[in-house]
């Protein structure tokens, strides 16, 4: 984990940039950014390298970046794999600030490209001079004027607008691709990152800076993720909360969604990827934006760019057909926007200017008599725009040289005096070379035009629900506790000690040969108590007689249960004795404990038994903790029985959890249902659920040398009683408790 | 329902046209039918009729339809919706035999529009004159060279193939867009119908012509469909029915998916259109393809339309990217599309060809290297073309000038030569109207092509399953048994009889005012013997001594029920008493419920007290029937508890079904993992569960006064031990039991 921020001045505002292989041909990918440089007119020195030429393009071409007179802040490095190593260890003891590495043939190429990779990793850290790549695309920088990249001059264009969209991508295919597809929608990324393989800065080092940018620099950032590294996964949290904290919006496309993407992704950047579920349960907790893929993403970027955020789901269709209307409708309402009721008063309206057998409800169908009366579309429009029920607009149009002088000059007013965002489904009503100067001129004043009718409502469904999200709950900023901030209380081997229990470490001759621990439901759950999570009453004791006591105090129905960290699942060698009443039948299960234990192939050491009160039915949840290599303690809950083991009908959310993000993990289950009282029960303490989450997110990111942690069954009882966790199960890093 | 299939060779075949309400600006709607029939060449005789000119386009123009000097096949009708029954009572009068009616302001503007509707249907069946619309589009026939149509001439266009795919709408809108989005495409519908208000002839009708129609002039069929009306349930069930037999496919985008939607279509058709997922699954059932959207739909057209269908799902990712090898190894995981591993023969020759930092498993990542080195790509699909573990290839690569000359010529080549369904996923490598050229040579020769990765792989996807599934399973031709060949033995009112029953229509003055009958658990497990469904064995008896003579022979543990046609939920009045053992036992419990049904406030009528053995515990599932408006008796069934009520985990087929249906509609529940044994449990008999549908699918067509049946629950045994059924419930409809 690095904890120092590194400087990436030398990539963004870089006085000079050497390029290492320089090609005289301006067209050919090593003469790409030579070439860009010029055209885009870099302020800074410019040094070609190559031994074979003396100029390229009128600048002296020197042999070899020594030979290079004044300092060099960025190298671009597109020589062959063979040659990468020396030329970078020339470059660090230049004084080269930072490189930017172009060739292919490193860890995506087997181990012999690995242990490269891995070197070059190791100059970086050495000699402080910090690398983007290798077998990367590079870095555009549009408003510094750097073209480190070896992307096509193509992608320089004019810009629609002028908000300042960055893109950050793991592939430098897809980079272009996106970079290409957007441009073509007049959108361009200001800032371009292709981080190839990570040796050295990765995606989440320019997305903490551009999350902790200023804002007129950055409204939005996109990225391509086909995995996080381990060693970055810290700063890839923090740049998502500072991103959200700062309230900017961040759309992600992820591959490796299914097996067989994960396993092209893996080989493809040699890196384990970690488990797709927890990316996008942290990218929902994150209100980051997941676009299933570069065509949802699109659409999404285009609202964005218009720059109205929707206020809210309450949207509004005007199509000049039935179909389309139909047709939009279901796709809102499958998108998660609420096609509400207009005010009376905008129907009346409606009813008014529209023929007899027009639909003016919502949606509006304008019927083919917009064919004769054009101008009936804008009107419906500005009727419409005014009503407060309505917070977007999706309007569906044909438009060609019938209808265009009607429609457009006044669309355009009243879009640019209104802050509700609309898109514009969009269709040529003539050949499409006629109807294409007036798209364009739709466009140009701000709309988002489509030509199709899924993926933009998508991306207006999902902007309006993430928009929502954030508006309703604003999150503090949270820290996760360092080592000096735990409550000494906590303290797992002070814990151990006052518990008279022996460490972990002392039953490790005993434990899986794996270096891990398990650690008994016993003492799982007073550490469970200390974070304040109700479990059951319960006594460990190690004689008939304490067993018999214990009877007393606890009552009528107790289950009697053998108690020895060597054993996972206790039921299987007889280990649990349920439903004993009375000192009689406890002392006598007791006895059968010992003797069932005792008469085993290899008995377990025995910690005591455990004598424990037996709870009435309730609503069975599980709730969890696994670490995750990337993100860390992931706190998991779902409901007990079918639902986990059947449907997998689980959520996650990164610790910390907030209180919002418990709420969610909850309202995210199928089985929410039954929480709130369906099948005719009462409806579950959801309260006491919530509470028990973010305590165990607490213990989880407080013993860190948690790797997983299994409350099953938390007992639910309805509204106001409460929760209780029955059975308990932790496994614990050894290494780590060896330090404590 | 029709019995008698309509002649549509007025429409198909007409021998003269004659045009209501023709004007004489051919680019106006009610001028582009003559515009296009002369463009096209339409060699029959054609007839302006307007009382306002003496010629159109130097043809004679007629006062009114009576003025015709010969006979009309087809009148168009454009005039307005006031003038549109007379004119359309002129036509029939002169004997014309189609009228397509272009007309809007009918059942889609509220009341009046739909009782002039109904006049008009009233006119088409009294005068046989057949009639489409009002308020559509039109016919085109391109083959036949008609254009009865108001659609844009811009549709006409040169086809890049000449498949025959043909494409009926219930949207005018929809109907055009779907047209020109396919034209943009290189792809034209031979036969293209907008039905609008279906006010006679409807979708199914054209749809069964196409599906009956030879094999030359129909491949596929499209539908644009947002609700079947009632009264063509029947045709468009048979129509689907032949179309599979003839192997005939057809691609439906079905809207109403949500509540919105549905809400919206049935304003726009005026008709109540059904559950949707009952659609769902007749589509499923039928091996109909249900695109999302239009943005699916294209993509499958595209592919059917290269004529070369997926021999099954294995399928080969050849990529010049890392970035579009693991979206689309993700695409095509997410599509059901199997990326199975190379023969090590198709490994090695890879491994030959390309860099050593190249990705040679499946998918194949080409690298940046086909920049410098473009045949590769060329090289390395004509490999793994030829590896028998494949039967699908999907390409992803830039095109440009810098590569197409090594690359088109020889994909051509290989694409003519070989079997396989291939679809590229085609990006520019350059300005787009550099590369555009290129992309059109490769789609001129049949190579699907696309610009995105996400809708062409659902398609192929998609393709793939319904075609493996069409090969496994080929259906028999089947018929639904007329009331003829039912079996006396099942006749409900003999049966009745022979039970000693009172008949549902004696009881009718205690039942439901609704004029619907309740049947008791009792009688109605009486009909599910005689279709050999199994149910608990049970007596019912009136008294207590045939209580105790009951007991006796049913053994140890026994439910006692009261049983009475009036009471739906007999727990609910304390009408069910459990686990009663032995003589005694049943006795008392035969009092106390005769006491307990008593003492109600308003005693219901009592058939008798039944006695019935307890079944050990099993797996829960619930089987039902109900009568759907448009497709009749739908068969449901679902794992009974949370599945059912929390999950709607339930799946549907229409009535009658196949093994093959039986056995599809069990895999398709997400409980289906517990019936193969999941949780520890053994897999339960399902050959008894699909003997029982088909047994339930049966008795709903034979028994047609049934409208809803509910087995609930159907205990499932381990395999070979059976299921059972514990209760019953049905709801019958009251007049035709009057008829039986």
């Amino acid at each position: 984990m690095e904890h120092q921020k590194p400087d990436l001045r030398p990539f963004i505002q870089p006085q000079s940039i050497a390029i290492l292989g320089a090609s005289k041909h301006l067209g050919k990918p090593n003469g790409i950014p030579l070439f860009m440089l010029l055209e885009i007119g870099y302020p800074g020195k410019i040094y070609p390298v190559n031994p074979s030429y003396q100029e390229i393009a009128g600048y002296p071409c020197y042999p070899d970046i020594e030979s290079i007179p004044g300092e060099v802040d960025l190298a671009v490095v597109g020589v062959s794999a063979d040659q990468t190593l020396a030329v970078l260890e020339a470059c660090a003891r230049k004084g080269v600030k930072g490189a930017v590495v172009f060739t292919s043939g490193f860890a995506e190429a087997g181990e012999q490209g690995i242990d490269l990779q891995e070197t070059i990793h190791r100059l970086a850290q050495e000699s402080g001079m910090r690398i983007v790549g290798p077998n990367c695309v590079g870095i555009v920088h549009r408003q510094n004027k750097i073209w480190a990249s070896f992307a096509p001059p193509l992608l320089y264009r004019k810009a629609y607008f002028n908000k300042n969209f960055h893109f950050i991508s793991q592939s430098g295919f897809f980079g272009i691709l996106t970079y290409q597809m957007a441009a073509r929608e007049g959108l361009f990324f200001d800032q371009f990152y292709s981080v190839g393989n990570e040796a050295d800065l990765g995606l989440p080092h320019f997305l903490d800076c551009l999350a902790t940018d200023n804002h007129d620099r950055t409204d939005l950032i996109a990225c391509y993720i086909e995995g996080i590294k381990d060693k970055d996964g810290e700063l890839f949290k923090s740049a998502a909360e500072e991103a959200l904290l700062r309230d900017k919006l961040i759309a992600v496309i992820k591959v490796g969604q299914t097996a067989a993407g994960t396993r092209a992704a893996s080989s493809h950047t040699a890196a384990l990827t970690g488990a797709d579920r927890v990316y996008d349960a942290f990218f929902r907790q994150k209100r980051m934006i997941r676009a299933p893929g570069i065509e949802q993403l699109i659409p999404l970027l285009k609202i964005c760019g218009a720059g109205k955020y929707p206020a809210g789901k309450r949207t509004a269709v005007i199509s000049d057909s039935g179909g389309g209307a139909v047709m939009l409708a279901d796709k809102c309402q499958l998108y998660g926007l609420d096609l509400v009721r207009f005010q009376e008063e905008t129907e009346r309206q409606l009813k008014e200017i529209l023929p007899f057998f027009a639909a003016t409800g919502n949606p509006v169908d304008l019927t083919a008599q917009v064919m004769t009366e054009p101008e009936l579309l804008f009107k419906s429009i500005s009727i419409v725009e005014k009503d407060p029920n309505i917070d977007n607009l999706v309007l569906n149009f044909g438009i060609g040289p019938a209808n265009a002088p009607a429609v457009i000059q006044s669309l355009k007013e009243l879009y640019l005096n209104s802050d509700k965002p609309m898109i514009a489904v969009c269709w040529p009503w003539a050949e499409e070379e006629a109807a294409r100067p007036y798209i364009d001129e739709i466009r140009a004043f701000g709309l988002p035009v489509f030509h199709e009718l899924d993926d933009c409502i998508w991306a207006l469904g999902t902007l309006a629900d993430r928009m929502e999200k954030v508006r309703k709950y604003k999150p503090p900023r949270r820290f996760a506790p360092g080592k000096e901030q735990r409550n000494a209380q906590f303290h797992l081997e002070a814990y151990w000690r006052s518990l008279g229990l022996p460490r972990p470490s002392e039953a490790r001759e005993v434990s899986a040969q794996s270096g891990y621990n398990n650690m008994s439901e016993y003492a799982m759950k007073q550490i469970l108590s200390c974070y304040g999570i109700p479990v059951t009453r319960e006594f460990l004791v190690h004689s008939e007689a304490e067993a018999a006591r214990a009877a007393e105090t606890l009552g009528e129905n107790l289950a009697v249960k053998a108690v020895s960290r060597e054993v996972a699942h206790k039921t299987e060698i007889g280990g649990v004795l349920l439903h004993r009443k009375g000192r009689e039948e406890v002392k006598q299960a007791y006895a059968e404990l010992v003797k069932t234990i005792g008469a085993l192939e290899h008995p377990p050491h025995l910690e005591g038994i455990l004598v424990q009160e037996m709870l009435p039915p309730a609503t069975e949840l599980i709730v969890g903790v696994k670490r995750d290599p990337v993100f860390g303690p992931v706190v998991l809950c779902g409901l007990g029985g079918i639902f986990v083991e059947i449907l997998e009908d689980i959520s996650l959310r990164v610790a910390p959890l907030s209180r919002q993000d418990a709420e969610e993990m909850l309202q995210e289950l199928k089985s929410y249902k039954v929480f709130q009282g369906a099948r005719r029960q009462e409806p579950a303490d959801l309260e006491a659920v919530i509470e028990i989450l973010l305590s165990v997110s607490r213990l989880a990111l407080e013993m860190d040398n948690l790797l997983e942690l299994d409350l099953n069954p938390l007992m639910v009882y309805p509204r106001g009683q409460g929760a209780v966790v029955v059975d308990a199960w932790g496994r614990w890093q050894e290494d780590k408790n060896e330090e404590t």
